[in-house]
């Protein structure tokens, strides 16, 4: 077999390369976005063997296998991470859009029976094989938008069986498509209908029958709850992050969306790998997560399509933390799937730096999910999954234009998965 | 020569197929966007010559130089007209975009010689084939976005040499380029320095020298005037838009962005064709549009990117008004030439409706630059310039999904200019 071999030259910048080991980057560190200027990088069988700048370009020796890309003064960056989505789902809901255009509040629509509750009723009936074709459209144009690692929640089953039916899709996917895929039980997203008097119930479901037995089957590698005022309660989450610690399943938990009741206190306290929204914040929140490895995860494009407040990305940051980016790709509050509006987002609304939202959604958003000693940086002996840019003057161009798309190649493990101009 | 005549059948819908003569929709008939289900559409030579439905399908005889495209499924819509730009600029300006980050306001910014006077340093000295170059690229990506006329403005040369040679760069992208073209002084953009202590010498040059030469060499076919507080007064835009009545210049004018002066009701009183921005709006600048025939432009991605109020569009609406969309494309506020992205910000910011914002976005925008004859509907004898959608849902999926390109195909005049799989 052909040896697979990447040369990556003339590149205007390799971007992010951060020294290996780097698992992330917090406060002040996270305006370093360390750069190769006049770069060139080499892959061999998916992996960065070598980086370097112009000025120290060893020539080529041995062209066997190799596939030479000329970035011709385009930008090489990491490809996006995306460390907190909802992929699986049984249909778009743009009628609920609609009716709140019409005036109707997210609580109003769930009460007609839309929101998640509706998600979950389609989702029960659909075919395993339909979710996985649906989702694997969506994965394949975020993959073209750059997105080269994603995290997928189930939690639109709702039932034992529906639940694990979209961890099995969400397995299929990781082992057919090239980009890295995380899976994580959201059973507990909200109360079933069957459960609306029973919630103690429920979540007995969910920490005695399902926890457990997602993990013997290795169906997730974390534990979720939406922990929030008419969700689930400080308490519920306290015992389902208690149950995934017990079966090797860390928690990345919904917490601080609309309400701050606790939950950050209490996810830092069960060693949650990540809390995500955090659109609410006080200062006893901030404080709960110095010191700790807990990643603040923030989702722009949901604050965008609700118009609830962003996330206080400069007070995390000044406040010596750290901050990854995610999409949230949702039917219901987040339809869209788009790490570089993310990164838009990010800038222009949260008012982070263009290396601060860079390294937001690379580095940080790989440690979100475990994947930092494979992918978030151009380092040596990571995954060569990247992007090659199209020819944009700056990297301070790509959140500021925001509407076009800036991509011209991605790359997935070595392996082209969008070809540009640039390897054409 | 072989014949041009296209053939577009299958189409999920035939989308904006207002009957002849309807120039614009305002009020409450801004939310019927009429359609034909599982329609056709013939073309010859540029102009759509039949429209109908499966059921009414006459069949083909002759096939002499047809291209047909099936449709399969997909939407057809008018292409986007977008009646308030300033692509003709020398460089972007993503620089200030990172000081804005870093806290400096618009103000701040155009004291250290930002803003509108550093694009103008910038144009000056720049080669009318460099400038025609770059504003070449952005029109062919917003073509590729879907856009089949533009309007653009000068108003970045600020000296009679340079807002002329803006202009020229105009009307060659125009003779060049496929999709319709207009054009506007806006020589009225901002105080050159050279002026800064002699404010009526500038709009004495601007309404003596610069409105009648414009008009006589035909270079544009509007005079607009920024009229706002430390810009221009609502007595120097009656001047230039009087001026330019008497030269056959009717107004396109940028009015309460940051405040409300009393520009609307003069702009109304001298016959301005469009009014843009309205940001901020006061009740009687909303009376002073009733019963006249301006059209109220409505700028959302500008709003979007500097975090200013979004304009009052259901108030417009509801008070029995018509509203146009535009991108604003311009370096330093609006660095975005994305229609669907507009559209997508008019539902989701705006709380248009679908219908109401793609009417917006064709049928008034055609009217914004009286383009109606010609654009902004699917009707026999209008130019065959319009979108073939990628297979979504429904048309509320449109903006509803607003990360995503939902754009297959375009077609200007009869002429395909982004080809995707329908016409593959």
């Amino acid at each position: 077999m052909e040896a697979n071999r990447l040369l990556i030259k003339n590149a205007k910048a390799l971007v992010g390369v951060h020294p290996a080991g780097t698992g992330r980057v917090a406060g002040a560190a996270m305006a370093t976005l360390p750069l190769l200027e006049q770069g060139w990088l080499m892959a061999e069988e998916g992996i960065i063997t070598a980086m370097g700048t112009d000025a120290d370009w060893p020539g080529i020796t041995d062209w066997n296998g190799l596939e030479v890309i000329d970035a011709d003064g385009r930008y090489v960056l990491p490809g996006w991470c995306d460390p907190h989505t909802h992929t699986v789902f049984a249909a778009p809901r743009e009628g609920e859009f609609v009716d709140r255009i019409n005036g109707l509040t997210y609580q109003e629509i769930a009460a007609k029976g839309g929101g998640i509750v509706n998600s979950a009723m389609r989702l029960r009936g659909m075919a395993e094989d339909d979710l996985y074709a649906q989702a694997k459209l969506r994965l394949e144009e975020m993959m073209r938008q750059g997105t080269v690692a994603v995290e997928i929640k189930s939690g639109y089953g709702l039932d034992a069986d529906s639940e694990l039916k979209m961890l099995r899709v969400v397995r299929r996917l990781k082992q057919t498509l090239p980009m890295q895929v995380r899976a994580t039980l959201l059973a507990a997203h909200a109360i079933p209908p069957e459960y609306k008097d029973n919630r103690s119930g429920y979540v007995d479901l969910v920490v005695k029958e399902l926890i457990p037995r997602v993990a013997e089957e290795d169906l997730a590698q974390y534990v979720d709850c939406f922990c929030e005022t008419n969700y689930f309660t400080v308490a519920e989450m306290e015992r389902i992050l208690e149950a995934g610690a017990r079966h090797g399943l860390p928690g990345k938990v919904h917490v601080n969306q609309f309400t701050s009741i606790g939950a950050i206190p209490a996810a830092v306290a069960r060693h949650a790998r990540s809390v995500d929204h955090l659109e609410v914040m006080q200062e006893a929140d901030i404080d709960a997560l110095k010191g700790s490895p807990v990643m603040p995860t923030l989702l722009p494009s949901c604050s965008f399509f609700l118009g609830i407040p962003y996330g206080p990305a400069r007070k995390l940051v000044e406040a010596g933390l750290p901050v990854a980016l995610a999409t949230d790709f949702n039917p219901g509050t987040t339809p869209s799937g788009n790490m570089n509006l993310v990164v838009a987002l990010a800038c222009i609304k949260l008012r982070l730096l263009p290396e601060e939202a860079i390294n937001a959604a690379t580095l940080n958003a790989a440690a979100a999910m475990d994947l930092g000693a494979e992918l978030g940086s151009l380092t040596v002996g990571k995954r060569a999954s990247l992007i090659i840019t199209k020819p944009v003057p700056s990297l301070a161009y790509l959140p500021y234009a925001f509407g076009q798309d800036h991509i011209d190649t991605v790359i997935i493990d070595g392996r082209t998965v969008r070809t540009g101009e640039a390897a054409a």
